[in-house]
């Protein structure tokens, strides 16, 4: 009997129960470890609820107030670090309560009242992640304004395009660092499709079926700047497509940074050699005193692992699950907040690492293969009126006597392009150039500098506008 | 010599090759199996193209005209199975073209003049894209209706709402029902940014540098109907975000198809026994004559699996690959094409199946349990002023003695509700009713009567509305 | 140039570098946090490599000595928690060599003679891998151990059987309780085959290309209990199977529980109410009072999902990498350590709570669907003569007007199955008890009783049989 | 009545029916067009089940010997084609018994006797998947006997050996390619494993709790020629292990495969341009004539990510599922199958195209960097005595100050290097050379030409001593 009333006092849930819970299942059921990170998001949602419950007279106002001095007692105490949790009781949102008890008295259970641990945990969980999601937005910016300016840094220089890995036709280097602004800038798209699709209030649905309680719920969404309220009790708790969601857009962000490392790897190779990494940025070689490698690059290519996984865990854990909660999804907080810290870490470093990135021109330029050219020869005869696939053929088989020869096409001459096909002018020599081949893609997109230019400026544009786009909701899991 | 020759005939791109292809790289690296599906899409995508080359004079009059006569003869051809794609020419793309020059002769050739196989097959995959994400918002607006019909017509049906599978508090079962309406809305949600994302036309971005030829992209934006056309030609022929991010709208719609899979198992199973499937959705055994089983549940269930697989496909395919356009990303088809087709499948079996769902109202009735109505005597207590958690102690008590005494909570008399708590007036006995107890449930988003009845309401004029919505659009790919 | 100096003293690689790392970079690459795990297999692989470099004259017998009883000092204070590892130094291997460098002096460097970080963090690896390999086997024996015991003192308790979630046969509870025992045997094997294939040292790769001093990677084989050693340097550097391997064997045992838990959970459900799980294992709700959730099977279940998650990022971090090491591949360790210790807490918890589980015996019984009994009267047929096929077609038909009737099999009469068939004879009625049904089931690997008991005392004799096979192995980690 | 006889006779377990299913169901549930690859192995599954049938009597020898002349037909018009599945009765099960009882009447329906199509597909499945396990491993062994060859006709050609894509040590090119067989020597060693594990007989389980006829399991496993008898029905046919572990190990012979691709494309490269493949493993480029593009690897290394799809797909499926079979399993087939065909065609091409890799010696030797042979360096001075740690400081400040001069290692004079440490003796300057680096790597498993010549003979010794090993069983699935 004592053993139970002791039980009783640890497990708010307790009193049916007449057995401690077993130590393993201590250790295996609780989530502070993860959770805690929720701390101040709970705290604002209790704080929206008591309001609510005070105005709705399911709390009296002395209550309401006693309530809301309790909570910013514990933020306070949270912050500091003169409150710490306790993994004894299982989450979070239990230590916030019975801290928030030993604050206020008994009243200190009425924060409860009209709520259950189902919708509350969604709410804290929704207003962790929109706040989350607002600073990977604010990042994303971040990144694609570095890159902006780097591209209009290197404005002009001429570079190697690639497909296949083969060299395929030269490009600008600012043409490619865009490549890399317009891939950004769907993830970001993607995250703010993901706010508006959660601009949805959880709090109110209770367990499962809502309350008989005469609750306010658009008042609390208001108060947590939600436009809406959940339209289904149900639906409501049993649902995590927020976040998985979000772990796919960070897979997908996380992806597109994959394909940077890569290059980035690839670039500063002894065989490429065309940039150059700041030496902050670059880690050594414990036996191979030579080496500086472009660690940051290959680790952010590997963590796209971790964020493949995470998504895959989250859809693992759903799959097959009846409605509507049920205790696996506690399982959905490790994999989320992993994927968000990791695409967060991703976004910070890079902003930082490709500032100092240095282009080495001469190495650049030598690499250059006057192959790449050929698709300009064959577009002129295009031009000249040869049906592309015929042009193909003739400059296929100028290009592989070329080869044969073991010359490069600059070696060309006038003559030799004419013998090639009647239709080449003595102009065609011309198109032999790098900087002419790259001046000539002035097709909406192309890489011409023209239009590059034009892109650099669209590019400022916009990232100026969206400047304190966010402000205000990235803040709303705080007071 | 004359091997080259023949080769040159097979392969568009072979001029500078000396030798044919290996055999075993035909099969490693055709296509056509998978791509024969773009059939339509690419020819509307060349028809759109020739016009604007035409537009462009980088053909004459004639040739274009030619051409589209002879695209439509290749469209007509190949749905009348008169033509049929030779998996020796690689990819449908090569077999439309050369099937083109056959007929109507060397000008065929021109149809690909300022273009590149790279934003081609892009191209004729957005299209494809496009148009299967419109078929599949349209079939689940269908399952929606199914589903809202259902509700209205069990309104009113007690059920039993689960959380871990425990019977926690009485729902509707239409209540039941709007949950996967809201669920599916979200899938619609996604599949909807799909479609503005995707409002991007790829052709014009070459191979990846852009063409020198004066090509007009946003007439063939205008023509294809995409509203804008892409900024960087890199990225146009790098990118398959649409289709990861569409199989991971897909994977997500899957899981919540498994989950109601899940349900329709269990409550047809004998234990449950709260539904019937009609007979012609279900199948029997091949040993045991007596089973009637929820097949069509359970493989939707087990599909869930392949959309899971489909997108980490995709992912995988992705990561690392620099920059632009890499072989790799041939494989990107087989998957996105299977996930659609298997989501297509699965709305399509279900907006029949879900219509002939019956429910066995007296079994339904049969198990409630009435310890789900503890809940309400908990927050009757917390009306009259009692904090939640001594509430929710008072009743855990309360059901935990009940249950000793091997009784139900409705065996309680008014005399046992006043010894476990004061607060209990003569009216709380009137509590322990499903019914009552669901009425209670009047928050927004919860379960009483009037709430549902609201949301049928609601859900009705939001499906009615968006019909004709995508008409049009859907059907961009074909003439 | 002080600067440099300090950065020195900080990183033991910096010596060629004039640039302190970015203080992101430090958190980005430090993988303290997750390797720490690894200390004691360091000290272990280091201790074994400074016997040999003292048994090749590479370290003279005083120096040798000297580090070796360093290593000691190392061990103890990380034990007793003298000494802490310092997140600013990386790594746990750089951590315990600058710690043992502190404590010896400047011989302390010579540890690392004839080794690469990329040999040494593989050998760890691999001691600590074979380390809690070993753990998970002799756990999943433990669990077979309890399993078996179950299903002995259920021995005789007729269940029901099912296909679809359907009852298809009766069987003996004992007969699904060995299924999981035959379940987990494999994933042992699975285990053990991992114990196998690593069976092979990796220490003396260097770098990439082995080195030149004069090493004897055979003694240090059979210092740290391998039976062979890796034969190439590049490859041992390179690679990552075992803990794909081991990650894939940990998912497919996650699998097995993921379906133990969701009969769990179905049988504790109050529609199954086949058994009770010991209230020690069950936790509570916070608004329904009623509730005993069946957690440790729900959470065992949602584990899957990391489980899986786990595989999925150890496979994409090694997709497309180049020979030999790149840092990506230090992100394999938080996956691997994270799949090993939720299968470990798994395994922990079952045998446990698998020890409290208790039948109802009566609900079993009482929900016995005798329809099930149908397989045994077409059996019966078959035997007496009848195409199989046939006899399926006499039996579905009775089973069919049997139900039309609202009639159980059990009500048919002896006439009844004359008329079915002439081929029943007077015996056939006794066919429709469940007993005689199990007791029929009398082929090798079926549910007959003669079976079950034979089957139980093979695996106790089994079990019994490897008790200590793996000790000594599991314990190479440690001094 | 008449709809329902006509039913009776499509499916074959209909009789208690009275609805026929609903054409979507047809093609929803439909496996044929995955699973009649599994028809020579239902074939010999019901070969083996018919003389055992005989053997007890169960069948006369009348009777059997007819099923057996039946399904030698059966078998002969399925592989003349004179014989096709028919899609409508569902799987190729179905179809094989359909036709067997029309070629030889009504007794065809006794080839079911005593079994089920639960255990009946769980053998089929595993006879093909050992004789797919077994042609991958023979086909592994092809490419690893062509890798040796290459290794051979190679020997002695330095090569560059990277670490984070940064040249780290000059290795012998056969090392690398022997790294290759290693690595394949695992997935070789897996997929032994996996013979071994599934070397147990299914049949005889029944729908999942053995069966009342008095079959001989051990004669089928006899003939079948598996040493083992499944010992749990309900496991057996519950469980899908066989093929999640095939998956599995699939995907990291992939993932190998995607880690030579990525070599082949970075060796083909202008900029590294170490090796050329041979034409007909290359193709070209639309619009690019000048490229010839390693497609084989590319499309190798996207096709990593089916392989891994392919497992989570499997993983996925078997989640959560209560015992025994459930409809979902179905769904196993499809990914399975599709991982064995594209492993197979992985390893038959590169046996193909690895025979023709060239390596262009002059630009590998080019290309070497003789900061490479910076270790050399401090391993040099280790051998004289000084700590690794000072030594990798001494020649990290000289590599550091010839980088800046601009200068090359191999310019450093004696006298440079003395000044940098006074151990350097005269003979330290001869260090400067590739190959005396490589000679240098004595240890086991080293890159010194001495261990690669030894590596190479054990591999041929270990290859030829396997020829035939698998004689027999492989065709274990045939006549």
């Amino acid at each position: 009997m004592k053993k139970k009333k002791k039980n009783q006092k640890k497990k708010l849930w307790g009193s049916r129960f007449s057995k401690p819970t077993h130590e393993l299942v201590e250790s295996f059921t609780e989530s502070l470890s993860v959770d805690s990170q929720l701390a101040l998001f709970d705290i604002a949602g209790s704080r929206a609820h008591v309001k609510m419950l005070g105005k709705c007279k399911i709390l009296s106002q002395k209550e309401a107030k006693t309530l809301l001095g309790g909570l910013d007692k514990v933020e306070k105490d949270f912050l500091s670090g003169k409150w710490k949790p306790n993994p004894k009781l299982e989450d979070i949102h239990m230590n916030i309560e019975t801290y928030l008890t030993k604050l206020v008295g008994e009243v200190g259970g009425k924060v409860h009242s009209a709520r259950s641990r189902n919708d509350q945990v969604a709410t804290a969980t929704r207003l962790f992640l929109r706040h989350e999601v607002v600073s990977i937005i604010l990042l994303i910016e971040r990144v694609q304004s570095v890159l902006v300016k780097l591209a209009e840094s290197y404005y002009g220089v001429v570079f190697s395009g690639y497909t296949h890995l083969q060299q395929a036709q030269p490009i600008l280097f600012s043409h490619h660092l865009l490549a890399y602004v317009s891939m950004l800038d769907r993830d970001k798209s993607r995250f703010e499709d993901i706010l508006e699709r959660t601009d949805v209030l959880p709090l109110g649905a209770g367990a499962m079926a809502g309350t008989s309680l005469p609750i306010d719920r658009e008042y609390v969404a208001k108060l947590l700047k939600f436009s809406k309220v959940s339209e289904n009790s149900m639906d409501t708790v049993a649902d995590r497509d927020d976040l998985i969601e979000t772990a796919s857009a960070c897979a997908i962000l996380g992806m597109h940074f994959s394909r940077m490392s890569e290059e980035l790897v690839l670039w500063t190779s002894s065989e490429f050699n065309y940039i150059e990494l700041d030496e902050s940025f670059c880690t050594g070689s414990s036996i191979m005193p030579q080496k500086m490698n472009p660690d940051v690059a290959e680790l952010t290519r590997g963590k796209t692992g971790r964020l493949y996984g995470n998504l895959m865990t989250l859809l693992t854990i759903m799959k097959g699950l009846p409605l509507a909660y049920n205790r696996d999804m506690q399982e959905d907080k490790g994999p989320i907040m992993d994927s968000i810290a990791t695409v967060k870490a991703i976004l910070e470093i890079f902003e930082q690492m490709m500032q100092g990135l240095k282009v080495n021109h001469d190495e650049v330029h030598l690499k250059l293969n006057d192959f790449a050219l050929a698709t300009d020869l064959a577009e002129y005869l295009v031009k000249k009126g040869m049906p592309f696939r015929q042009a193909h053929g003739v400059i296929g088989g100028l290009v592989s006597s070329t080869l044969l020869e073991r010359k490069q096409l600059r070696d060309l001459t006038s003559a030799d392009l004419k013998q090639a096909s009647k239709l080449f002018g003595k102009e065609a020599k011309d198109l032999l150039s790098f900087r002419t081949s790259v001046e000539g893609k002035a097709s909406l997109g192309g890489t011409s500098p023209k239009e590059v230019k034009k892109m650099i400026s669209v590019w400022k544009k916009r990232l100026s506008k969206n400047k304190g786009k966010y402000n205000g909701k990235c803040l709303s899991g705080k007071k």
